[in-house]
C-alpha cells in the first residue's frame, strides 16, 4: 500500500515510524513542501495513496474527492477539526488517532505559560532585549485564580500539576463535567462567563468545533479582568484573533499565551503586541510525546496494511460532535 | 529614629510597611532617585540616617564612613554580597535580612524558566514576533537531567516542585550537602564539573562570595552539553556574562535564563542573543513574596527602633563566609 505522511517533521528524532513501514513493506512518501498542506495542495497530492498520515491540513470533502484510493487516515494528534469525518464515513474512509499521546507535553508547556504570564516574563525579556529595565510585580499560583475551559485529557493532568504549587482558586467548565476530579481538587464548577469575569489566567483546552469556534471573542475578552490572562494551546479559532488583537491594543488584559492559530504558519497582527506570547504550535513537540504520537498513528496505520483489528479509532461520539455541534 | 529606605519599588502593592514605620514614629525617606542606586549616589545620602532598609546597593566601608549615624541595616531579601559585613561588624552596625521570604516566589520562576528553555518558548516567541515561524522540538522535565547547584531554602523547594512533572535525573552539588533531602528525592550529590557536563539545565542557587563570583566561566560552560541551558536567578557575578555571551555567540548552548546581573539595570551584549532570556532581577518580585519581605525587614527595624531583640539578624556564619570565602 502507499502511505503519504503529511505531518511535518516526521521521524525527525527518531526513524522507528520509518522503519514500521517498511516492515510492512508500505512504500511511503513525507510531504514534499516540508509544510503545512492547504486544502490545493494536499488535493495535487492525494490521487496515489491508501493511507495518509496526517498532520493538521484540512482532509475535506474536496480532497477526499481526489483521493479516491483513500481507505484510511491516521491522524497524528488528537484534534479533528481538520478532517471532515462525515465526509470520511460516507466514502468508508477510516479515521484514527492518538489521542493520549500529545497530553503531558501540553499540559508541561501550559505549567510553564501560566508562570510566565503571571510574572511577566515575555514581555520583561522582549524589553531587556530592546535595552529597558522595568521590574514587573507578578502572582504566585498559589495566590491566583485559574479558569480552566476544558477537563478533558491535558485539563485533567494540569490540574494535577497545579497542586504542587499551592492551591490556586480553580474556576472550571466542561461540557460534560468529570466530577471525580472533585475528590483530588478542590474546584469550582461554573459557567464559562464566571470564568471570563473572575479567573486571573484562562486556560483552554477544547476541540475546535462548531460550539468552540470563536467561542472567545470581544465580548468575552472585555468581561475578563484587566490584568487578565488567556492561554490557547488547544485549537486555533477557539480565540478570534482580531478580536484578542484589538482587545489587548486597547490596553486590556496583563498578557496572552498563544500557541495555535487559525492560519499556521501565523504571521499575524498579534506580533505586534510585547505582551502576547507568541509560539510555533509546539504544545505537543516534546521529543517523546510527538515520537509516541508518530508511532502511534504509524502502528495504526500498519494494522490496517496488515488487515488486523484498529485500536485508535476515532469514537463515533466524535462524529456526532463534527455533525451536530454537539 | 530616621530611616532611609532604599530598595525600590516599596510599599507599592501593600502601605503596611509605612504604617509599621509611622506606628513607631519613625522619620522615613523612601530613595528619591527610585532606582538602583550606586555607591556614591548611597555616600550622598545617607548621613542622617540611623537606619537603612536596604535593596542590593552597595553598602560598602566607604559608605559606612559617610554613615557617622548609622546603627541599623535591614536588608529586604537574603542576599548579603552587597553589604560589607565586616565593616559593618567593626562599626557596630547590626545587620538583618529576610532569608525564607523570597524562596517561594524565587523557586516558581525558576520553575517555569525550566519549561520554558526546555521547549525553547523565549526563541520562538521571539522569532514569532519577527514573523517567522519555525517549530522547535523540545524536552520535558521527565526526560531531563537537571543540575541545581546551591540546595537551601530555594533549590529545595525547586525539587519538590519537580516532582510532579516525573521525575528527572537530579544531579545536585551543595557546599554542606542536606541528606535530609534524600529521603524524598531520588538525588546524585555529584561534583560541579559532573554537572556542568551531564546537565540539559543547570539552575544556580547560591549566594555570591569569594568562591562562587565567576564560578561559571568560559571553561565551565564550554563542558556544558551544546544542547544545554543554564538558569540564573541567584545573583550577578557567579556566571561571568561576557564568558556566557562568547560562549553563546559561537553557537554552543541552546539557551539561558538570566534573571541577575553584575551590574542593575543591566544592558549588555546578552541582549543580542535571542536564546538568552532575559528578565529585570524579578525572581522575587510575586506580590506575596515582595509584601512579605518588606514587611519582615521593616519589623525588624522597628523592633530595632523600639529597642526589642531583633528576630532575623545575620547570622555569624555569613560573616565568615564573606570574610574567608568558606
Amino acid at each position: 500500500m502507499k502511505v503519504l505522511i503529511t505531518t511535518v517533521p516526521f521521524a525527525d528524532k527518531n526513524i522507528l515510524p520509518l522503519e514500521l513501514l517498511e516492515g510492512a513493506e508500505a512504500e511511503y512518501v513525507i510531504n514534499p513542501l516540508n509544510k503545512k498542506l492547504s486544502e490545493d495542495e494536499l488535493s495535487e497530492m492525494v490521487s496515489d495513496f491508501e493511507i495518509i498520515i496526517a498532520g493538521t491540513e484540512p482532509i475535506t470533502e474536496h480532497v477526499m474527492s481526489k483521493a479516491t484510493k483513500l481507505k484510511m487516515i491516521s491522524r497524528v494528534g488528537i484534534g479533528l477539526d481538520s478532517v471532515d469525518l462525515i465526509a470520511a464515513e460516507k466514502r468508508g474512509i477510516k479515521v484514527s488517532y492518538t489521542p493520549d499521546a500529545p497530553a503531558p507535553a501540553v499540559a508541561e508547556l501550559t505549567i510553564g505559560l501560566i508562570i510566565t504570564l503571571l510574572r511577566s516574563v515575555q514581555l520583561s525579556n522582549l524589553e531587556m532585549h530592546s535595552g529597558e529595565w522595568k521590574r514587573y510585580f507578578g502572582k504566585r499560583i498559589a495566590n491566583s485564580t485559574i479558569g480552566i475551559i476544558g477537563l478533558g485529557r491535558i485539563g485533567a493532568r494540569i490540574l494535577n500539576r497545579l497542586k504542587v504549587f499551592g492551591t490556586p482558586r480553580l474556576l472550571v467548565n466542561d461540557i460534560s463535567p468529570n466530577l471525580e476530579l472533585d475528590r483530588s481538587f478542590k474546584l469550582e464548577w461554573v459557567d464559562k462567563n464566571t470564568i471570563y469575569k473572575e479567573s486571573d489566567i484562562i486556560s483552554l483546552h477544547l476541540p475546535l468545533t462548531k460550539l468552540t469556534k470563536n467561542m472567545i471573542s470581544e465580548k468575552q475578552l472585555k468581561l475578563m479582568k484587566s490584568d487578565a490572562s488567556i492561554i490557547n494551546t488547544s485549537r486555533g479559532g477557539i480565540i478570534n484573533e482580531l478580536d484578542l488583537y484589538n482587545v489587548m491594543k486597547s490596553g486590556h488584559l496583563s498578557g496572552a499565551a498563544i500557541d495555535v492559530f487559525e492560519q499556521e504558519p501565523y504571521s499575524g497582527l498579534l506580533k505586534e503586541l510585547d505582551r502576547c506570547l507568541l509560539t510555533a504550535h509546539m504544545g505537543s513537540m516534546s521529543i517523546d510525546c510527538r515520537t509516541r504520537m508518530e508511532v502511534e498513528a504509524t502502528e495504526e496505520a500498519v494494522r490496517f496494511i496488515k488487515n488486523q483489528p484498529l485500536e485508535s479509532e476515532v469514537p463515533k461520539s466524535e462524529y456526532y460532535v463534527q455533525r451536530d455541534g454537539l
